[in-house]
Order: C-alpha cells, then sequence, then structure tokens
C-alpha cells in the first residue's frame, strides 16, 4: 500500500498520534510529580507540535537560539528562556527582543558575563532577568552546586540594578549516557538534589532563588520526585528516538518522526536496498553507535509504519544515498523491496534529523494520506 | 582583533581567495589531462560559488537533488546531470523541469528503473537522456563494469525511443577510504579503467557511449591519465575540509570553510572552553574518526584564520555547545580565550557543516570584514 504517493522523498513524517501520546505521558507524570513543563522547543522548532505541548502547563518556553525566541515570540509566546550561556555578541539582539515584548531570560555562569549582561541592559534601559546555570555531571557549562563562585555570580547579579537574580537551571545531559533504569533515577536526584542545594545557598547568602529549573527528558521521565524544583525543561520527549529506546527511556513504538524514503536501487549480490535517503535527510548522528544495539543510521519500517518480515537497518550512508541491509548481515532477497518502494527509517536523534527538514508531513497511525504539513524554522 | 563583531555566531563563513586557489588548482589540473569538469553542486548549492567554479568550462553541473536543479535552472544553467539513480515518484517533477527548458540527464543501473523513466518519457512526449551508473568500487550503486546486466540495461534503454542513452558514470566514492597518494593514484586509475571498458563493451554491443563521466575529489586531483574519459564530476574541491586534508588531498591551510563561534564559558579546572558552536552549526560528521588524527568535531583557529598557539579542537558538541580543549588533552590557560573571544572551526567534512547553514558570509584572507554574503538552498 502506498499511502504517501505524491510525496516526494526523502520526507520528513511526523505521526501525530505518538505525538500525542508522547505529549500526554510527560503531562501526566509531571503532574504526578507536581511540577510544570517548560518546554525545550529546539527539538519541534515549529509552533504546531509546541502548542499542543503547551496544553495545561503555564506557557513559557525554553529555545536554544535567539532565532527560536524570534519565531516563537511572533506566535505569541512571551515568556521564554534561553538555555545556553549569552554570547556577548548576541546582547544587542537580545535587547531588541526584550523591547518587542519578550520575558526574555539568559542563564550565565561567570562574572564576565554577568558584566556584559548589565551592561548591554543598562545602556538599553532594561532589567534581563538571569539565571545561575549548574554543573551537576560534569559535562558542559555551569558552576559546581559547591563552588564558592556560585555565591560570588550571584553577588555581583545581586549588586547590579539591571538583572535580576531569578535562581538556578542545570541540565543532566550525561543521563543520555545511563545504562539502567536505576542509574536515569539516580541521575534525576542528582539534578535535582544539585539544583535545589544551590539555591538553598544561594538563599543562605541572602540572595534570590524563586525558580529552580530542571531538565532532559531521560531525568524528566525517571525522576521519582522533584521536591523543590519549580519547573522541567524537555524536548526529545516530544517525538523520541533510538538513542532514548536505546537507554530505556521509551520503546521504538513510541518514536513518532521517521523519514519516508524510495528504493532507487539494489546490490542484490550483498543484500543491499539502495535508498534516496542519505545523510542529508537521515542526519550524521551515530547517537545509537556508542549504545548496547548499534542502530546504523536507523531501523527501517514500512510505508505505515509496521516492522517489515527483515530486521533491517540503514547500515550506511552517503549525501543522497541510504543503503539498507540486515542488521546481521545476513543474506536478503531484495526483490521484496522492489525500485519504487517507499520506506520509513527512524531516527537515531530526532534533533538532528528534524534539523535537516523544513517541514513536518503530519500522518495518523495507520490512516492514509498526508494530514497536514507543518512548517519548522532553522538557522540562527 | 574583532573583525566579524556584527555577525551573530555560530556563522559560516567561506574564505574567497582559498575558494579561488581551489578552484584554479582543479581547473588547472584537468586541463593538463584534457578533460573537462562538470561540478558538483551538491557542496556549494550557491550560485555564487559554482559560477566560479564554471568558468573555463562547458557549463554543465552535477546535482544530488532536483531542488539543486530547480535552484540552477532558475539561474540559467540548463544542462544538469541528476547523480542520484531517480527514484519513479519524481519523475512528473523531473519532466516539468525537461519543460521548463532543463537539459536534464538521468543516471540508473536497473531495467525497472528504465522502464519507469521510458513510461513516464514517452506519457509527457519527451526523450530523457540517460547514463549507466557504474560500480568500480564496491560501495554504492550501479552495475560492475563486466556485468552482463550492463548490456541489458543498454538495450532495454536503445529499445525504448523515449529514452537516450548516453554513456556511463561513476563516482569512486571509496577513494574517501585511501590513506595514501599511490592508493589514490590506484583507485582514481580504477575509476577511469572501469569506467572506459565499460563504455568499450556498450560499443561493442553497438550501443552508444559518447559520455564518459567520472569523479570525486580525491580521484580528480590525483589521476594522472583520464584517456577516454570526457568529463570529471567533484565538489568538495571548492572548499576543501579536514577529512579531504586527512587522505592527503590538501593542506589544512586550503580549507576555504570554516564555522565562527563566540566563546560563553570555561571549564578552568579540566582546560575546556566552551562555545556556541556546537553540532547543529558544525554538523554531527565525525569523517576524521577514523583516520590516523582524529580531529574531534574540528581544529580551531583564530578569528583571523591563524593557528592559536595551542593546539586546539573541538573536543565534543551539544546541540549549540561546542567544548574546546588541547588535543592531547593537557592543561589550557583558559584565560588566553575570554569571554566573547571570535575563533574558527575548520569542518570535517564541507558538505555536511555548509548544509547546517543558510549562507556563505565572505572573507578574503585577513582582509577586515564580511565582504559578501552567498545564500544557499537546502531540502528536496
Amino acid at each position: 500500500m502506498n499511502i504517501h504517493d505524491n510525496l516526494e522523498t526523502p520526507a520528513l513524517l511526523l505521526d501525530q498520534n505518538v505525538l500525542e501520546r508522547n505529549l500526554a505521558r510527560m503531562r501526566l507524570h509531571l503532574r504526578r510529580l507536581g511540577v510544570s513543563l517548560r518546554p525545550h522547543v529546539k527539538t519541534a522548532k515549529s509552533i504546531d507540535v509546541v502548542r499542543r505541548a503547551l496544553e495545561g502547563q503555564p506557557g513559557g518556553i525554553t529555545v536554544s537560539t535567539l532565532k527560536e525566541a524570534e519565531y516563537f515570540l511572533a506566535q505569541g509566546i512571551r515568556d521564554i528562556l534561553y538555555a545556553v550561556g549569552i554570547a556577548p555578541g548576541k546582547l544587542a539582539h537580545m535587547v531588541n527582543l526584550i523591547r518587542r515584548g519578550a520575558d526574555l531570560t539568559v542563564i550565565l555562569d561567570n562574572v564576565a558575563t554577568v558584566q556584559a549582561v548589565a551592561d548591554a541592559a543598562r545602556a538599553a534601559g532594561v532589567v534581563i532577568p538571569a539565571l545561575i546555570e549548574l554543573d551537576v555531571d560534569g559535562r558542559r557549562s555551569g558552576v559546581q552546586p559547591a563552588s564558592p563562585l556560585l555565591i560570588e555570580v550571584g553577588r555581583v547579579l545581586a549588586a547590579n540594578p539591571s538583572v535580576a537574580l531569578r535562581g538556578v537551571m542545570t541540565h543532566a545531559g550525561e543521563s543520555y549516557n545511563c545504562r539502567s533504569a536505576q542509574a536515569l533515577r539516580e541521575m534525576a536526584e542528582r539534578e535535582r538534589a544539585g539544583s535545589v542545594w544551590a539555591a538553598q545557598r544561594l538563599r543562605e547568602a541572602e540572595l534570590p532563588a524563586p525558580v529552580i529549573s530542571v531538565g532532559s527528558t531521560p531525568t524528566a521521565l525517571f525522576a521519582e520526585s522533584l521536591d523543590g524544583v519549580t519547573e522541567v525543561r524537555a524536548g526529545v520527549y516530544m517525538f523520541q528516538d533510538l538513542v532514548m529506546a536505546g537507554i530505556g527511556v521509551c520503546a521504538t513504538e513510541d518514536i513518532a518522526l521517521s523519514v519516508l524514503v524510495s528504493v532507487i536501487g539494489h546490490q542484490a549480490d550483498r543484500g543491499w536496498i539502495i535508498t534516496d535517503g542519505g545523510w542529508m535527510a537521515l542526519s550524521r548522528d551515530r547517537g545509537t553507535s556508542s549504545q548496547k544495539i548499534d542502530q546504523g543510521y536507523g531501523i527501517v519500517r514500512t510505508v505505515t509504519g509496521e516492522a517489515p518480515c527483515d530486521d533491517l537497518i540503514v547500515i550506511s550512508t552517503n549525501q543522497e544515498h541510504g543503503v539498507i541491509a540486515q542488521r546481521a548481515g545476513g543474506p536478503l532477497d531484495v526483490t521484496h523491496y522492489p525500485i519504487g518502494t517507499l520506506l520509513r527509517v527512524l531516527p537515531n536523534h530526532a534533533c538532528a534529523t528534524a534539523a535537516q527538514h523544513q517541514s513536518y508531513h503530519v500522518v495518523a497511525g495507520t490512516r492514509p494520506g498526508i494530514i497536514d504539513t507543518w512548517t519548522r524554522i532553522s538557522g540562527w
């Protein structure tokens, strides 16, 4: 059955049924823990997706670029956390967004940035809210919760009336490398406890810390308590992907995103099916290569989303070519996949794969056809 | 010195001086070998770059998507080789391009595709030219030069008046895995000899083969003879990259492309510089990971393109964060790179990195400032 025959391949498909199920799961889980959600829009970069994610939430979002802030502000979303330490060269742009109505919060982890933000805000006659970024997993940016630098940054913020200290934030990205439910629960607790402790230290130093913002999809979904936390950030949970499935955060059936590809040739002797879905469409992300099961460039499904009888993955890619073969390298009767056959490829990493495309072609389970097209943004 | 302070990071820089030098090198080399160039536009996807690459050439181009064909046709380029086996679902689009004036050639390697192309062309009342794709390196698509299938595909093409057999084409992508100049020369000769032999077999079967089209940047630049070949295709040579440098095709000084990033933080204890250049800006391509020298996510240069005193590479990335450190992991005085410092990152793979951006910010050596902005296309 060819349900998508007016769509030129490669094309990005989004199963709305699976999306809604993923959104409901996170919503229910966080409601149970008594914490609100500030969805991270860096995965979806689409108002159609984010509007659904915001149902039942306060309405604030998290962005990874000022381009995202621009786009979502134009869509009427004002409460925006820019969750990447701000470069001084972006402050003029940021002030411009604030003047246009954005309630934009920055994050920072050093005194030099506090001073750059304070100077820009003072010159513009605005007050910029800030969270201090914490490092709870030794992976990226942020001050250690125990560090004297935490209080130092807090004091410099408090001394500058053009910036407003609002609290702390952290992202336990190391959760992507957890290999068991227990490890995920522990990482979620480490994220929570480190943030709550840092906020406590600020308060003891008579500095304000009303906001405690944490999150990553794995820690959000595996947290057993979020006591003290005021908001959770997560983005990948909307679509899920093979990396998330590999660490036990979801099943492959929970992956809402896939790339529709066409069979364009075979190498019958080698058991290869050649498609027009190369790394440009799938992304170069090989996030499962360090996991227990390496999914190559993605798992293959039929055009309607079912698993084919063969255990097929994309074993290699060129820019606009994908090579599909049996996972175990065994023989394959390629005549089961004639020229023109449409297949879906489930992505390793939803953020990276979606970024290669300009729109989502929306499907709903096995219901025939594309029911909608949602645009997404890219760039900076 | 901060020569780019009006540019928000991350941003893609293209050094026009290096570009012109790379174009001249290929032009001179192929002139010496007596072969013309059909530049592959999949790397640059920009008329400003491709117009320069076409200087002194017949004017035809190679594309990897019909979107590229659309764009370059709109820019006045009609002679277009679509160098990915065509999916039946793209034939209507292709016919549309032909009707709008494109002299579009397809490639194919199987009888089913010949029939699909012939049917579509007949229904539309056009004649579509075709090259038979050859497999000379066991890597991807194509019929073996020695295979009976070559003659079979040729005969089916000849029997259909709505398609016109024009010859053969191949791409020795395996050249990217060569590890010595000698291996590259041998791969170039294998590409040449296999193609010439396949054309010879077609002619002996009284089938036409006026076109023998070969190419990849490594084989094009290392070929010592291209006797019998009528045209060379290459794209990466325009920009070069660390993968090409790693196999000895160019020096790092020949890399025209870089990503401008800003320092946004430090982890002084670990010797880390944190920047706003993550995998979204650099791409997920880790092509050097299998080479003798793993360049991480790229080599770091100063804002004006010089090597800093420290031997810095991007050791890891998140979506919008890059972590820069000493290649050998040694200590680094991060105060040499204060918040706001601009740095350039040379890419592993020019095609993948350029694809993450919407325009080239053109620089010329150490001349201050951005001298031009060239847009590029993406998608399908």
